[in-house]
């Protein structure tokens, strides 16, 4: 009998930079489908970036670009005010350099998903999101587009005709709109491992998530993200591979 | 008839930072056959590589990558102990970077050519130029490299068989051996417009220069750098582009 | 007889990076008594910034510090999310880099005066504002604050006990309110010279300036920003000095 | 009674950059009397560096600028052909960048000490070694400065009049000539502890090493460099401090 649930396991990977390290790449990287590759801007270097790419290879995790903001010594995570254009300039060329690296380690790139304050800023601002997706249309229309569930950037990204997947996460709540709890708030963190496994076990079975609030709401979960940094990052990630393979749920 | 000479004009451009303008590339682009274009790491950005490879498809110019070193305020110019697996991995990155601007504009990457210090170690260190051709090699083998005539870099793009272009200056003068006159030496330069002329014709046309010693020296012209940036540049550009026509040698 | 009016004309310079120049430092520092010079952050590198104060020191020119974003690429103008220590932390190595210079030199830094994105959020965060000032009264609470006339950085140096200097500008019009005309509104500019010659002089004798609206607003002008790049700058420094001598303003 | 030998242990520190964390640094601090921060360039940022000059200041330790060449991604490990003006501009810059955290502190400066490529330059080329004695002596001729034990930036040093700190190495062997045997070489690293513990007891004591040849080398000993980073780095911090202690040996 085939498996009736599919989902797709995704983590930001590629995060040392020159002599600094950071993340359990080796350790996590058997427990996903698919990883997002820091190119250059917000962390990662050439070197990085090849080592991480054969890592995933043999492992067959799928390969995505994982473009940020020009900024190392804030990782990415400091809000820019950039253009439109300045979005879609950064992110196609991010793309093109972990795309090569990929090729000449003889596979393809799969997918894109922006990274820290380029992601957030992708989720909620129209202009910036339709440029981000046409960076990607443009550099390759075959490439998979990750974005927040329910975000502009996935909007952006079906307007394109990009395949999209939307984008949830273990260990944050959500409010009544679906939006995640911002960070400052009390509360936007799951801490608890079974409680992380609980909801994502419903985003991926019922499409839904139970709100902050108490109410049911719809989500759509094509990808789970998971953290390769912190200290139980390694713990969660064999927790949920292992209880995706009792509940038949499939990781692909 | 056709024309019994071809040859091929090549220009370093997008070297422009930020804010930060260099170089007459709009001007000098309609006189040259092929363009090398840099990749963020010595100069350039996404944007200024964006508005370059634009300009040249404008004009037909076949578009190259000129990765360098990363030493934005060096230029690329300062000599750095890097291994060859450094120099692999950077020059991987940035032909990426660059081939999927191209790619996004809808064309093709036709060549790549390492600038400065990277161009003048690969001349003649052959662990790096072999680093270096592999790289461009893994990314897409029907590129061509271009490199110093008879130098390292021209050995290791031929033994992978790499379509390869050997490089000429019409401004530097050249020693018995075959090599440049070293910068720093009296004579290394060639400031007057008509000697520079007749070099490149004779370099062209009997694949021979008169070395600053008086003797006769082979060399393969494939291509010819001219320079795009200094007051005298777009004169000189003129100056060869009319008189290759004048002798009936083909720019292409 | 003395002078009635005593003020400051100054302007931002040592915005060239490594191999990239910008403004016309040299031409405009007779006309100028204090200069703002870059750190390294947005513009300006050690060997800018050392000949910056050498051309300052021979014109008898009052050197300031410059601190910016760390944006080259965006030359300090994109707004960042940073915090009020990042701010503190930035502007309090920016201007140690840059006072060591001068006191290389055989002289004392004399102002701080933030730049680009960091000086307009300092005129309207107040928290920012007050990490500025108090990064600056850190390293030497002699040094003089500029800030822009009525803005939140002014408040923050006059409540540290700072000496402060009120920033107005030749060639941007004002709002009922006191506060700039935003760029991005028609009007925003001044581009004829004599428009703004004569708001600077009733700045300067008046303390009052004329809004966009035709009101009469008080302003304070303790020194008055003119700039360094463009084609008619120095041609607008030429004039401003020989006008102020014609009134018997002396500039200090 | 007064101990008989007073020596000084030194420590690079403030070597994480950004979201990156590097050495054990308030680990180790409690165990040494100097300590080298890093300044921005091929390592730290103004937080870092804040941070760590906090640190030492809570212990006593004596604080040192680690000025190191422009090369975040190589840690300032790659050597660059540097021109030795460029060398002097940016050593001037790091220590006041660094000098003015110190000060804010309300703390001064103790030492300068070169990093990495920039000290292994500095100590071979006279020029360089000159260029950042001058550097040094600019900002602030009461600076130590800190070099290899007989290497050219002592004698720079001691030319200009500048208190010199000649440091040795516990866990590195040296040649006939009193030279450092290169990493490169077997038996260049001295890895057992007790090893290191009596080569740098007779170096303080005696003033002797015994060469990898095996005579008697005569050694200036003025400061031990001990590393902070490495599985045993805080096991051997702890094991010469009470060495020390024991031997009645100083650390001042």
């Amino acid at each position: 009998m085939a498996s009736q649930y599919i989902t797709d396991l995704n983590c930001d990977m590629g995060e040392s930079f020159g002599t600094w390290s950071l993340g359990n790449d080796a350790a996590i990287m058997p427990y996903i489908s698919s990883v997002n590759i820091a190119c250059g801007f917000h962390a990662g270097d050439p070197a990085t970036m090849k080592k991480t790419v054969r890592l995933a290879l043999e492992h067959g995790v799928a390969i995505g670009a994982h473009p940020g903001l020009s900024d190392l010594q804030g990782f990415g995570r400091r809000e820019m005010k950039i253009t439109a254009e300045e979005a879609y300039d950064m992110v196609v060329y991010q793309i093109g350099a972990l795309a090569a690296i990929v090729k000449a380690e003889g596979a393809i790139l799969h997918h894109v998903k922006p990274h820290g304050a380029l992601y957030n800023m992708a989720a909620v601002k129209s202009e910036l999101a339709d440029a981000i997706a046409q960076a990607v249309h443009s550099v390759d229309e075959e490439l998979i587009l990750y974005g927040l569930s329910g975000s502009e950037l996935i909007r952006s990204g079906q307007k394109l005709g990009l395949k999209v997947f939307s984008e949830v996460f273990a260990d944050r709540t959500y409010q009544q709109d679906g939006t995640l709890t911002p960070r400052n708030l009390p509360g936007a963190l799951i801490t608890d491992h079974q409680e992380s496994l609980k909801q994502v076990l419903k985003m991926v079975k019922e499409g839904k998530v139970i709100s902050q609030q108490g109410s049911e709401v719809s989500i759509q979960a094509d990808t789970i993200c998971i953290h390769g940094d912190g200290a139980t990052a390694l713990d969660f990630a064999e927790k949920i591979y292992d209880r995706f393979k009792e509940e038949g749920i499939r990781i692909k």
